[in-house]
């Protein structure tokens, strides 16, 4: 049962929603899986995302922002992902590298495999087992955010940031053939809960 | 004129007071020269900073530390050398990368060049044109390190720790012959500044 699952997805691709499903169904068979998100509770993390989303910190450059994700991704995986892991646990985590390399990545302009050898610095060379990206189109995924009241610093970016995300999402689909699943996030709420269980359910009893 | 000069050193090697001395000297001189150090009044770097050297953060990770530090340092390169460098100034940075090699990479056991080639990120590929190591051993770094009243994080490390990042600067003498000019800390503060000056003027006049 012990495995790491990440799950991805752009800007309003329903991903919290399916998140909350997956716990639903996994409490309800009795599971017990650690589901965790950067900066998961590690106190340094959450500092360091304090200093990442402050829509103030606008003089941010590109990899700094980078090397902050990378930093708490560490510390996130070394005080609560590992430790899990090593008790034989599933651990669910919402969102890891690959949002790095589709947001900095790609997204920013620094190169897919720049941020990729970065952070392989920061995980020691530890990818997931299995990931699913969760994507819309960036039209449905910015009509459904517009209805959140408050944003944070990479939330308030351009129509043109959120459709260059979403490219490079479909761009590491690519890259990493053999881990990364693609969901259809434009699907009713149900349908998309189903599949991405589904692949978890196949992935586990391999 | 323009170069990128740094000064490294162990703690209590009296790096602060050769830098007190080098700007008093070029002030005379009449020379525009732009000292900083990290995070040199880059607002974003300096929060960065303050996580670092919390001594509350004792969870805090060795590589989680040296993305910090590397974060800290792009941020106040975007922010503060390259435009004074970009003005055709001369910028003498109170530690760079060498101190992420000699307290990360060597004496935390990252590995230098792991922390070189993370730093080659940070820094887009961009070395100081000279840096300076003045170096005391460790036995007299500490005895002057002890008068001082709130040590940060990184200062209250073990003597062991103290002595690796010694071996460690002795280590990138070696690995970068080019750029680095050792000097002996232990000598006079009139000798220590003087041998110092000579160095940079013989750089800048080559």
């Amino acid at each position: 049962m012990k495995a790491f699952i990440t799950i991805e997805g752009n800007d309003g691709s329903g991903k919290s929603t399916v998140i909350e499903g997956l716990k639903k169904v996994f409490a309800e068979r009795g599971v017990d899986v650690v589901f965790t998100r950067e900066p998961g509770g590690s106190a340094i993390a959450e500092q360091i995302r304090g200093i990442i989303l402050d829509p103030k910190n606008t003089e941010m450059d590109d990899k700094t922002e980078a090397l902050l994700y990378a930093a708490s991704r560490r510390q996130h995986l070394r005080e609560t992902v590992l430790p899990a892991l090593e008790q034989g646990k599933l651990v669910i985590c919402d969102r890891f590298i690959d949002s790095s390399l589709a947001y900095q990545g790609h997204a920013r302009g620094i190169g897919i495999e720049e941020v990729y050898d970065m952070n392989m610095f920061a995980t020691s060379g530890m990818l997931p087992d299995l990931t699913l990206y969760i994507l819309v189109s960036p039209e449905v995924g910015l009509s459904r955010k517009t209805h959140q009241k408050e944003l944070d610093r990479l939330e308030l970016e351009t129509n043109n940031f959120h459709k260059t995300v979403y490219e490079g999402y479909l761009k590491l689909v690519e890259r990493f053939p053999e881990r990364v699943v693609l969901i259809n996030g434009e699907k009713t709420k149900e349908e998309v809960l189903s599949e991405t269980l589904k692949v978890i359910d196949k992935f586990l009893n391999k």
